[in-house]
């Protein structure tokens, strides 16, 4: 590729720098994931507060101008976004960029399926017997480590060039609630329009590569419904012996309806739920077979033989992920569920079901026909509380834009390997939302493995990764620096 | 009935004596109440034998001789027994009887929905607004209320009499696993069979009226299997973005496999379920029919409308409840199940599916065909783990045996109501035990009602059940004391 190596001047100082500072960098984010800012427990509340304060922290240190800022409303408030702002350096010309990144993480159970304590980082092997070293943590690789790589490109900027973000115009946006729906993100964002709009395109690092050698550029991600439904029945517990077979039993119904919503090729019976998604063009088709993705490997990886490669009949594995959109039990609980035995018929059952969604689905409109189909299928004498965990839309990115171009060069360059374009059947609900209130278009640009074991017991993040991903962010500021106006 | 007001001697006294003891008997009844013994939680553990020394305290009082056993083996012991024998005395020409009875009680989950704490016994209106008063704790009905009716009508033949049991010969067995499957009774029955056999009938108070001012004797007893299945897929928890679809969640499998247990027409669905199933006999649907139970009132006090009366095809709600077998989910569990949201496939998801079995189903039986059914279902890849927290057969005894008929005139003298004849849906496995090992019938004789709400949160006793239910054991001793030989 004609571009790679042909940038000098301060980068290469930026790259010795980050080298250098790496045991000092990893022992930041050590500190930065011993604050347990599980967002959706608000047992949690002052913690993420606490890793919002280290981030603003970070970011003042290279230099920004940082506020944290409340979110949410005085009666209901929410976790604060640290909102940060570089000026303009004065050889700069390129477009103002938006960098998104969160801060919370996970809920850590089941907490006996830790090898570690999950906000007590430790180092081991990245792989037992060979090279290299990850890192365990809740939060390791979804999103703090990946932010961290972000941070530290901008800390070695601001040490070489004495410019906050190499004089790169940003505006960086870490929020607190990604992982519990992002529920005051969009009043957020829609506050602050006419600030906002002035970026051009937004930057964000918690996608994959396919590979620990084959850095990618995620190019759409899924939407998201998550949701919860509780089927009420008798107003109490009752024994199974003496109502037993007399009256619907809460779990027993739940589980009979829940069922329906596969058929058995594996698709789901809501009635237009398919109605909006795109298909998926022989050209992704082909490109993703090109890819050579090892599903069985895959499967080994999470303990399972080739045959349970199961999911909607007529797509493989890959386009199931990344295009078409699915409906699972996230959790599902009723009755006694302690250790022996009780005979009991619980009063109510609960489930929380999400649907990941393709362009151009609708979170609204799915949650709608879902919490509208569970009212047909209602047992007699039952009834239905729902709640919405909220969620976002997918989004899909043009593949052929000068950021996302600089993006793929910039990588190329760091790493020595052009990176794959890829999908990630997750969910990066910002993406939708920044699309759909700013009409800005998101680059993916994330260096996390697919058996980091984000949201699941002993996640980790490799500390190969970390230094492709803060390389790759320096060489994307330089080559920002260099990209022609606005 | 001819016998009714005919028997005198010292049985008013021992009638006039629970009147006056009754404050104390109650305040007794408390004491033990406020021992948590929940047999099926080790937690527990020293609690259930407290509650078995506190029983064998009050029979010493009676006169009996008390011993309080160990039950299972060194490596796995179980909660104790207490047996204790009074001598025959110098009139007594009846049978040996056994009474049977538990002292250990179900969980309290859901604990939040108490009204008061569980083991801190409270006297509250036994209707709000209406005349008497009822008892509130775990245990106050099931079985701690009923077993103490019988342990005061022996305390007062005591004083009264100065014999124990005033001259009947009994053995009295009081179990501390029967909230836990009786995993220990088959073993300590069969061990003591020679000396058991001399019992030529037992007395159990573990069952119901049929309504406040309807009491009843029950003639029949569901049988029960109880088990957990565990099903398996990945070897860890992982984000249902980036595998929904494309391998089998085990909470979407686990709730599809479940559903299929009953039919359109709520039948169950395991091959050779009904294969044993003892038909209802045309004189017993009339004579249920005639009871003239009010189906409806009993699901408006479950707060259930009419049409929630739904079960197997075919039959009554009654007829459902006595004759006819069940499945039921008594607790299912996979995944998130706090607050929030949490976008997981869970590893596992598992569910408590326990059956109700009639003459002649046997429980091994059952719990084989179904964990074959099972078997039958697993998904791809996925393995079960199987728990059987076992149960016992069902009995249905002879309503024309001598001991039956003094029961009956007992309660009809002590109440001035002749009993109802009844079945129960619920299940009291040592009856089938003591039919199978030592060939003998139980009188099921019980002063619960519908609404005591055993096995639920705010369990209660009403303190007009308990005075029925000690008067109506002290007429008995003296019908027993009366009737003829061996």
């Amino acid at each position: 590729m004609s571009t790679v190596g042909k940038k000098q001047g301060p980068v290469a100082a930026v790259l010795e720098r980050l080298e250098s500072e790496e045991p000092a960098a990893i022992n930041r984010l050590i500190e930065w994931l011993r604050i347990p800012s599980i967002s959706t427990d608000p047992a949690y509340k002052e913690d993420v507060k606490t890793a919002a304060e280290w981030a603003a922290a970070q970011l003042r240190q290279a230099g920004l101008t940082v506020e944290v800022l409340p979110t949410g409303t005085k009666e209901k408030p929410g976790h604060p976004i640290v909102m940060a702002r570089s000026a303009r350096g004065p050889e700069y010309r390129g477009p103002h960029v938006l960098f998104y990144g969160h801060y919370d993480v996970q809920p850590v159970d089941p907490v006996n399926l830790w090898e570690s304590a999950p906000f007590e980082p430790v180092m081991k092997e990245a792989v037992p017997g060979g090279p290299g070293r990850r890192l365990i943590a809740r939060g390791a690789s979804d999103d703090k480590g990946q932010v961290m790589m972000f941070l530290e490109s901008l800390r070695a900027w601001k040490q070489v060039s004495g410019l906050a973000a190499g004089g790169v115009e940003f505006t960086v946006m870490l929020e607190g609630e990604e992982e519990s729906g992002s529920t005051n993100l969009e009043a957020f964002v829609s506050a602050r329009v006419a600030e906002l709009k002035k970026c051009r395109v937004c930057l964000i690092s918690d996608t994959g590569m396919l590979g620990r050698d084959r850095p990618a550029i995620t190019y759409g991600v899924r939407g998201l419904t998550y949701t919860e439904v509780v089927l009420h029945g008798p107003d109490q517990d009752l024994h199974s012996g003496l109502w037993g077979g007399r009256m619907p039993n809460p779990a027993n119904e739940l589980v009979k309806i829940m069922a329906q919503l596969w058929d058995a090729d594996r698709r789901v019976t809501i009635p237009g739920f398919y109605d909006q998604v795109r298909p998926i063009t022989d050209k992704e088709r082909s490109a993703w077979r090109g890819l050579g993705i090892d599903i069985n490997e895959e499967l080994k990886g999470i303990g399972l033989p080739p045959e349970s490669d199961v999911g909607e009949k007529g797509y493989t594995s890959i386009e199931r992920a990344w295009a078409r959109p699915t409906a699972e039990i996230n959790g599902i609980v009723g009755g006694y569920t302690g250790k022996g035995a009780k005979t009991v018929i619980p009063a109510h059952a609960s489930a929380k079901v999400s649907f990941r969604l393709v362009a151009d689905q609708e979170p609204a409109k799915i949650r709608d026909a879902f919490f509208a189909w569970c009212r047909q299928h209602t047992p007699p004498g039952c009834r239905w509380e729902f709640i919405d965990h909220s969620g976002g839309y997918g989004v899909t990115v043009p593949t052929d834009s000068p950021a996302l171009a600089a993006a793929a060069r910039a990588i190329e360059r760091a790493v020595g390997k052009r990176p794959e374009l890829i999908k990630s059947g997750g969910s990066i609900p910002v993406a939708g939302l920044l699309k759909s209130v700013l009409g800005i278009d998101t680059i993916f640009m994330g260096f996390a493995l697919d058996d980091d074991r984000v949201h699941s017991p002993n996640e980790k993040f490799e500390l190969a990764c970390y230094r492709m991903g803060a390389k790759s962010h320096a060489v994307l500021i330089d080559e920002l620096r260099s990209l022609g106006g606005e």
